[in-house]
Parts: C-alpha cells; sequence; structure tokens
C-alpha cells in the first residue's frame, strides 16, 4: 500500500465486494430454496420466477469482476489484500454457478406432469436439499468472518450429500424399473438430485477459497468423496 | 501504460497468457476427444486417463489466474489491455468447466457394463461431438485472431447443438421404455448427451468473453435457443 489514503481506499473497496458477494449469496440461498419448493409443490409460477432471478445473479458476478479487476488495477494490493480481492472473484464464480444450477432445477419444473410423487423420494430430496443448503450458509458465513476452521468443518462434510444423492439414485432407478410410465419422472429428479449434489460441490469449493485467501496457499489434501452416483446406475441394471 | 517499458512489459506478459489460455484449450479439445472415444470403445483405461487430465487443466486455470493479476497490479492495464487480460481469465473458467464436463464422462466409462449399444445412438453422439468439437476449435481460433465475425458464427450455431440433443433423448427414453435393462446404460448416456451440450454451452459463453474483449461490453442480444431436452423426457412417459 502506498499511502495510508491508498490503504482506505482499498478497504473501502473490500468492504464493497464483500457486501456485493454477500447479497449474491443471499440471492444464491434462495434460489435453491425457491427451486426445490417449486419442484416438490409442482409450482410452475415459482420455478419461472427462479429462472428469471438467475439474470440478476449473472450480473452480479459480472459487476464483482469489474470492480474486483478495478481495485487491483487502481490499488496495487499484494499479499493477503490480493487474495482477498482474488477469493472475492471466485466465491462469485461459485456462487453464479449454483444459480445456474437452480435455474435448471427451475425449468424442470413445467415438464414434470406426471402425479407419481413418493413421499419417501420427496423426503430424499428435502433432506438432501436441507443439508446442502445448509452447507451454503455455513460456508458464506465463514467467508464472511474468514474462519478457516468453519470452512474446513463444510469441506469435510460433504461426503453425507453425496451418500444420500447415492441412495436417491438407487431408489429413483427402482421406479424406472418397476413402471415405465415413471420414467420421465424419475429422469427429471435424477437430474435434480445431481444439481443438488453439485451445488454442495460448489460449497466446497468457496471452503477451499477462504483456505486460499487465509493460508495463501492452495488446499492440497484430498477431498472424502462419498459420490458414487456415477456408478450407481450401474447396480440395478445388470 | 506509463511508460513504453510498461508497455513492452505489458506485452510480453499478455503474450505467456495468451500461450496459456492456447495450451488449455488443446488439453481440453483433446479431453472431450479422448473422453467419447473412450465411452464408444468403452476403453476403461483412456477414460481414467481423461480424469487424470483434469488435473493438470485445473493446474493452468489456476496459473492463469494468478498470472493475469499480478499483470493488473503491476502494469495497471486500462480500457482494451485490461479487457484482454479479463477475457484470458474468462475463456480459462470455461475451459476448467469443459475439462470438468469431460472427467464427468470419463468416469461414467467404468460404469458401462451392459453390451447393448445401438449404431443410432453412437453415430448421435459421435455427430453431436464433432459439432460441438468445431464449436470449441472455432471459438480458441475466433479468441487467438481476436476475430468477431468467427465468434459471432459460434454463438450463433449452438442450435443445431442443442437439437441433436433432444432427439437423442427422445431415442434414450424409447431404448428404456422398451427394456428395463436398458434403464441404467441410458441414463448415463443421457448424462454424457448433457455434457457434450454443456460442452457447446461453454464454446458460446467463450463467443461472448470474444464480444465483449473486442466491443468492451457485454452482449446483449439472446441467443437462439434449439435446447428442449429439459422438456424431451415427458413427451414419451405421458
Amino acid at each position: 500500500m502506498a499511502s495510508e489514503h491508498t490503504a482506505k481506499a482499498f478497504d473501502s473497496d473490500l468492504q464493497e465486494l464483500t457486501r456485493l458477494v454477500a447479497e449474491m449469496g443471499g440471492l444464491a440461498e434462495r434460489m435453491i430454496t425457491e427451486s426445490v419448493d417449486a419442484l416438490i409443490r409442482r409450482d410452475v409460477a415459482l420455478g419461472k420466477h427462479v429462472v428469471v432471478s438467475d439474470i440478476e445473479i449473472d450480473n452480479l458476478q459480472r459487476t464483482i469482476e469489474e470492480r474486483a479487476v478495478l481495485t487491483i488495477a487502481r490499488r496495487q494490493p499484494m499479499a493477503v489484500d490480493l487474495r482477498e480481492i482474488v477469493g472475492a472473484m471466485r466465491v462469485a464464480t461459485d456462487l453464479e454457478r449454483i444459480g445456474d444450477l437452480a435455474k435448471n432445477m427451475g425449468k424442470r419444473v413445467a415438464a414434470l406432469e406426471s402425479d407419481f410423487q413418493p413421499l419417501k423420494l420427496i423426503r430424499g430430496l428435502e433432506h438432501m436439499t436441507d443439508l446442502v443448503q445448509s452447507q451454503v450458509k455455513s460456508v458464506l458465513d465463514a467467508y464472511a468472518a474468514h474462519d478457516l476452521p468453519a470452512a474446513m468443518t463444510v469441506w469435510k462434510g460433504d461426503e453425507e450429500v453425496d451418500a444420500i444423492c447415492t441412495s436417491l439414485f438407487r431408489e429413483l432407478l427402482t421406479y424406472m424399473m418397476e413402471d415405465p410410465r415413471n420414467i420421465s419422472f424419475c429422469i427429471h429428479l435424477m437430474f435434480c438430485a445431481k444439481n443438488i449434489e453439485r451445488i454442495g460441490d460448489h460449497a466446497t469449493n468457496i471452503a477451499e477459497t477462504v483456505f486460499y485467501m487465509i493460508e495463501g496457499q492452495q488446499i492440497l489434501d484430498k477431498r472424502p468423496k462419498g459420490d458414487m452416483t456415477t456408478f450407481a446406475t450401474t447396480v440395478p441394471g445388470n
């Protein structure tokens, strides 16, 4: 930092960036809740609302990128200050992807024409969403508070989500085998379950960004992976 | 640019960034080809090779981000020069996602245990991959050459890919309805077809980045969308 003036200007830029990331995070959390609610209640209007919200989240990402780049060019921050700015850009990229995944679920609501809706399936989906939602919330809090232990808890907690996703996939497959009329519906839910699981992956990416911001290096440990959905579909079919 | 020295230093930084993006692009193109080849030939070793290549592409993205940020901080480029650097970062983000999608296909190879493999399906998948592969190649060439008309051709050409994806989905659904033993296999292919379609979406994102670099603003036109796969699965089931 060249002078006290620059340091103050940087702090104010950073504060504004952090505020924008928090706004984007709030929007992403809302989109997750609304898209799954829309799916479960077959609320086509709410599904469309999520699709429209994605424009807002995309715009926020562009704004964050622009301001981050201008801050780097104007204030020439180094070391930890520079990592704060890069961190904001990275978190915004993950939140934008979360928005995309919620939007994709919102789009699918209109396509669900079947009345088939086993309670066990809905409970599974809700449980998975609750877990992922709380991962997203915790990691955004950890980001805002620079709380590395909290971020690492999220980073390690992805296993349970992956396990539920795998068990949902197995269940969906069973329904598809039982009655071909369930197939369309179950495929939509499979894509949705996979989307929710991917939202969880983005929460762990954000945890890695918090690590990078605080520790000044990329995380090297391998994350525990419970995701077997890529393989789950072989089980009942063979 | 403060001085001739800075201008030269900037040019050399930018050249290195462009070289890294080209390297990443080559790797992404290779991963697309290899993952689909692996799927079609059921080549588990090749599938694993794609999964491993993803580490390389992730590392390249980090390197590009780091160098881009350092270039902005050191050379304080403005206007078109700044957009060149931001453009490199954006293209790297899309290429990293292409790598992820190819990796996901590579993972699925090991899960395909069925012998069921109708020629029509394979041809459809190959045709879709050829189209997407040529979109990716063209847009990377357009990026390297700052060729806006070429980028816009890619941007508009995504419709055909989406149409083939929709028709593949319908075909896969028919096979699933016919015989439950085809279900697992067909689900894997659905996820793969969707991945290839998403790779096409990233090619159009890169086209938008080329527009931004040259024109200095975001593209505002709506892209023609032929993608109906979100809705296709309702057709045969109801």
